[in-house]
């Protein structure tokens, strides 16, 4: 099924707004195994619209934006009209608005009422967080559909809007994935050569990030798709820490909390980050009660007492201070686990021994302490980043 | 000028990549008072080039991706054709090529040679992070940029295309901006009524984030721009914490550096990101020794000596609380300024006194501690990045 996307916005053309629709919503039709072939993005000026409808021959048209209820808000009548639709004023979907306004307490202006206005026939995608439904219509053998700007508005639509798809091109597909650690793209994409093609009928896609990345499996066929998910995962199972929905900090208190077991840090180039990573996850205060940042040697020496003789023969940025600084803490406190990051971040402070980027790890678990080396590359916050999500990686693997 | 941008890769549109391109060439070229007609994105096929192309009436055309040395690769000799410029493969840039792969310890292939291929007159944008040039050049009476996809080998071709256009535009162009805190988009919307009017030759745009918001002035007459400038300056300077280069961190860094100070804080429902947000600058050490995340109530009292009393009859969420967390970490510490950050970061845990979104501050300079209150609205991580803000935009006010 050909597809375009339609980005309606002079916020996007002008570099205020990224546009995240455009990569939300084809990601989502990539994973049913539609591909979008184009993009647009355009001005809300009727004429825009109507080149771009003459130019296009794709068979799926989506756009999004322009549904608001202002008059620079012309989307809804203007696709209506280019394709000579029927239409009605959903009074259902009107009363919805008035209530919504009611509900934040402001008067519903008559311009909203536009934002009722449908084909005949149409699915009408409702608007929780919003005024502007969203609509799919057929017309001229080409499925329309409407969504509105703001992504947390559209993207309960996108999901009605799958469901269709699915439904309509009797698309049944089966979705699995992984999210993997410890491993880059490039390392992964080599020992995957191969594998591919030994899983036609699925599609494999890598979506890599900072640290982290997933590969998301699609396939008309439950048991094609498992097959390729159990070879992945038996090849592949010591980077992968959990699956779609998930985030490593979220699985690392979650084994914490089914342990029922405190962690502690005690962090210097990290600065907070590990900890905050950590209290990013809600519950989070079940499994964390204290952690430590220690910049300094002299903070290093008073909150954790690691000792001058340490920090002076062997620097801050080292295996022993790393190994004091988690060990001590692990002393110090009630905490089950504790985990200590050191190193150099940069861009300056870096040495021909000691590079931006080295980076020393403590963990201490049933009272025994190891310590990792690391050498990253990327700036003073890939750096920071990757030293955290290494550390999250660290503490889970040890309390497997 | 009338411009179109097309970005090229499938990686956009199959939702793993975001186009944050179009979002940097269009903003700076809106800065300079071209703003982007249409954007498309097209797949890396001959006959996709030819359709934008033959539809399109932009006067200039910028490309970006599809400069690389694979057979995917298809820009630079697709457009050539296209246009039916003459052509030449550049030495210079070949050899370059050439010693940018001995560099990195590759072989180059007879594939990277066609990276070389240049329209005749063009102008040839180095690339000092990568084997793919960029170009300029002119045909047909339009403008032709090619740029690499990756941004950061972009960008500081981006620049020399601003300085080209300008040049070429005869755009004598003067930019100016402030970044705010402490208002949001709205408000400053409403207040700036009429303003815009009075400044006609200025160009004013905000760029919203959360917790903070930009205002780029750029205009063809410097005394127009300064004359903006400092009326702005005038009716906002209490929001105003800097340039556009500025970051908030960085403007509390630099004032504790300058007086010679050091900071350090106590942070509940922040978790650590306060003191992750100051180390993220570089020179850091100078101004922050230690931090402490000090999460249940135990901890609260061991490390910073809050009174039981206190947090049973106020609550570890309360001004109290706040007080005592700051205050007492000042007397602890050889802090100049000490802060403290305790609240409800939800999305569990609210009350109908204490909702999700209330949040106290502590800070202590001078040895004298002042409270404040507030109730922010988002999930909880925007929650907790608004009270990152708020904390650090006190540090700022406390010490000016």
């Amino acid at each position: 099924m050909k597809t375009a996307i339609i980005t309606v916005g002079k916020e996007v053309l002008t570099g205020k707004t990224l546009n995240t629709n455009l990569t939300s919503i084809s990601s989502r039709l990539h994973q049913i195994g539609i591909d979008v072939n184009r993009s647009f993005v355009i001005d809300d000026k009727a004429e825009e619209y109507y080149q771009i409808l003459d130019f296009i021959d794709e068979e799926l048209i989506i756009f999004t934006g322009g549904l608001g209820p202002t008059i620079d808000d012309i989307t809804r009548e203007t696709v209506i009209d280019y394709f000579g639709v029927e239409n009605y004023v959903d009074q259902v979907v009107l009363k919805g608005i008035r209530s919504y306004f009611d509900q934040i307490g402001l008067t519903m202006k008559d311009t909203n009422n536009k934002q009722a206005l449908f084909p005949k026939n149409s699915i009408i995608l409702k608007n929780n967080l919003g005024t502007a439904p969203g609509v799919i219509f057929e017309a001229k053998n080409k499925t329309i559909v409407l969504f509105p700007g703001p992504p947390h508005e559209m993207l309960p639509m996108l999901e009605e809007l799958i469901d269709y798809l699915k439904d309509r091109l009797s698309i049944i597909l089966f979705s699995k994935g992984f999210r993997l650690v410890g491993t880059g793209e490039s390392a992964m994409e080599k020992s995957l050569v191969g594998f591919y093609d030994l899983h036609p009928n699925v599609n494999i896609a890598p979506y890599a990030n900072i640290g982290e990345i997933k590969y998301v499996f699609t396939s008309n066929s439950e048991s094609d798709l498992r097959k390729a998910k159990d070879a992945f995962y038996h090849k592949f199972s010591k980077y992968i820490y959990g699956g779609l929905s998930d985030t490593l900090e979220g699985v690392v208190v979650k084994i914490l909390d089914t342990k029922n077991m405190i962690i502690s840090s005690a962090e210097s180039c990290t600065g907070g980050m590990f900890a905050s990573s950590i209290t990013s996850v809600s519950g989070s205060s079940k499994v964390f009660n204290e952690g430590i940042v220690t910049y300094s040697n002299e903070a290093k020496i008073k909150h954790l007492g690691v000792s001058l003789d340490t920090l002076n023969t062997y620097g801050a940025v080292s295996k022993e201070t790393a190994f004091e600084m988690s060990n001590n803490l692990y002393k110090k406190t009630n905490a089950d686990i504790t985990i200590s990051v050191t190193g150099i971040a940069g861009p300056t402070g870096g040495t021909k021994e000691k590079p931006v980027g080295l980076v020393f790890f403590g963990v201490t678990y049933k009272g025994v302490t190891n310590t990792h080396k690391k050498l990253f590359n990327g700036n003073r916050n890939m750096i920071r980043k990757r030293s955290t999500i290494f550390a999250l990686n660290l503490v889970r693997k040890e309390l497997l």
